[in-house]
């Protein structure tokens, strides 16, 4: 990506709200120039008030870009080394008016693509009690020692204790915060965030100077969905943010799990919840989470060398897969797990692969094979 | 039933182990007259050690009715007005080498079975958690105030805790014993058992004078499961009992439940284990475990009264079930899920239906279509 690009996305990311899937489209479609420049000069298409356009002619990216560097900053776009495959599965995904992929991010510390191949996310209520608290330590603790990333958004509560309990055993973990990172929110866990940046990192999609709002904690969820191969919530009420990000999870077709806990515990009303009406999985022990987690299928890894067959390079479960999608009507997962006899997790994986791989697409609920193969030239 | 038909009966229960289901099949083949005058004549095919004969004839048939009159139990067997229609599904049903119809069943109190039609086993540890014994006892007051009845076993911990709830409430519920009914099992319990069956009724396969052992507390679990319209596990570990009465609700197509508990506690365990690896449904308040109990759809429930076609009288899922299995190739019940749009419980309630009406036969993995309606004549 030229240096232009990247200075148009840093632009784009200081100015505007994070998740817009309209301005996200157009940037994936044409370019971040493009994009500013048509705002800029006025595009009522996309811009019918005018807001976007002086948002971006208020801000300076020169002094975004000095901003960032003073701040030990470092901007992530799509194309380096340190971009996260999995947030490519935000390009064609909307929730609640919502979705996209990020801009880029913003990073404290080294964020590493590799490590989130085997990542979880583990998040749940600000509320926690002691029983889940104790859980997300615990179980984080010894998914690092597994070598399993933990992904979180430092809230109070079950984040913090996910990243202090991967933390205690020298692993690797990732926040991402809703607000820039020249700050730390909640202020409370500024140390621990900071402990975080050292060893992992602490990434955002909004620019240095951003406080937090609303609109940025439910983006934020869809990062850290993104970012993880899978998801597990160990407590929330039924209102929690911890379910949005499950929900985002599910979208992405990550597998997703749920800590069951006491029905007399009203932090455990959500994920009881969502194990009776989604399609996730309950989880009681540690190796389940590993078993979620299995290997994120990134589209580097689903696309070989060679201009082969489409197929080639699939793994078993998506070959499978694929073969028992039909090319028309579209079908449900629940017929999905019948006709290959994969389960819930395994099933979403696959399916996950094949659309990585442009070889089905998909709304959430039902699911057929793509025409044809848009990503590999004819042999 | 004939008076000699009912003594031959009870002279069975007298002196064989329940769920032996070769016994079992022979007297639904022929009539226990016949089986009991085989065995005792010697029958090396059912009886090749003797030991079948040798016991009914050291047992004195008149004397067992005798004692059992002075204890006030009542002996109901198929036919009777308090014969519950559940059990009729134990008839071709063998799990571990047990299984078959009972004999008969002995009552202290009275068996009402339409009362059974709404009816939740609510089983579990001996050694429960005070989670648990809370949850048993505040859920079945809670379902007996919504009219639903607790079938259980009374012995220590859950069990004690369900049948408690129910009567506090002023609930009926019925106790089923691994023993004779001249006995309680456990003596700690004794007075509870007499509770019960003051307002309620206690039920054994097996005579007065009979002890509990393994095989009989086995046995007594597959009747636990048959009496009641669907089953929930509240706590267990790996190796409680409680889980072999829900295996037995799944293999009658009975709905089960399972009440989630903290990942850290032993006792729940059984019940996370059952959620991941059985098609069982998580239930977190009483009103999850009446959706699950719904109606017993029995034999009677499902025969109308003109000769008119196999599939009238069945309900809606019942009748969509139907269409949706092949006259053929056996279906797997996830297959059927996906093809009706049903979730597991319904799907299960359906196929009960279809097979008390002669509709539908499977073994438990997979089911197909009867090939005609035996239980119709034409019209």
């Amino acid at each position: 990506m030229t240096d232009d690009e990247r200075l148009a996305r840093m632009h784009l990311s200081a100015a505007l709200e994070p998740g817009d899937p309209l301005v996200s489209h157009a940037v994936d479609a044409v370019s971040a120039r493009d994009v500013v420049d048509a705002l800029v000069g006025g595009y009522p298409r996309m811009d019918p008030d005018g807001r976007r356009g002086r948002r971006l002619a208020s801000v300076d990216p020169l002094r975004v870009r000095e901003d960032a560097a003073r701040n030990g900053l470092t901007f992530v776009v799509p194309g380096d080394d340190q971009w996260p495959p999995g947030l490519s599965g935000l390009a064609d995904r909307v929730r609640d008016r919502r979705g996209g992929s990020p801009f880029g991010l913003w990073v404290r510390g080294y964020l590493d693509p590799a490590a989130l191949g085997r990542s979880v996310a583990v998040v749940g209520s600000r509320a926690a009690t002691s029983y889940g608290t104790t859980v997300a330590t615990d179980w984080c603790a010894q998914l690092a020692e597994a070598g399993v990333v933990t992904v979180s958004g430092a809230a109070y509560g079950i984040d913090a204790a996910a990243h202090r309990g991967s933390l205690a055993a020298d692993g690797y973990t990732v926040a991402v915060l809703a607000c820039g990172l020249d700050q730390a929110y909640p202020r409370g866990n500024a140390a621990l965030i900071d402990r975080i940046a050292q060893g992992g990192a602490v990434v955002s999609e909004v620019a240095a100077g951003a406080t937090v709002n609303r609109g940025r904690f439910l983006s934020r969820n869809r990062v850290i969905a993104a970012l993880a191969s899978a998801t597990v919530v160990v407590e929330a009420g039924v209102r929690s943010g911890a379910l949005s990000t499950a929900r985002w999870a599910l979208d992405l077709l990550r597998p997703v799990g749920m800590v069951p806990g006491p029905v007399t515990s009203a932090s455990s009303v959500g994920p009881h919840q969502m194990l009776r009406e989604h399609p996730t999985v309950l989880v009681s022990r540690p190796d389940d989470v590993i078993e979620l987690v299995g290997e994120l299928v990134t589209e580097a890894a689903v696309l070989p060398a060679g201009p082969d067959r489409a197929t080639d390079g699939l793994g078993a479960d998506a070959s499978l897969m694929h073969e028992s999608l039909p090319p028309r009507a579209p079908v449900t997962v629940a017929e999905l797990m019948a006709a290959t006899g994969l389960g819930v997790s395994a099933a979403l994986r696959a399916l996950g692969e094949l659309a990585a791989a442009g070889l089905a697409h998909g709304d959430g609920d039902t699911w057929q094979r793509a025409r044809a193969s848009p990503r590999r030239p004819p042999a």
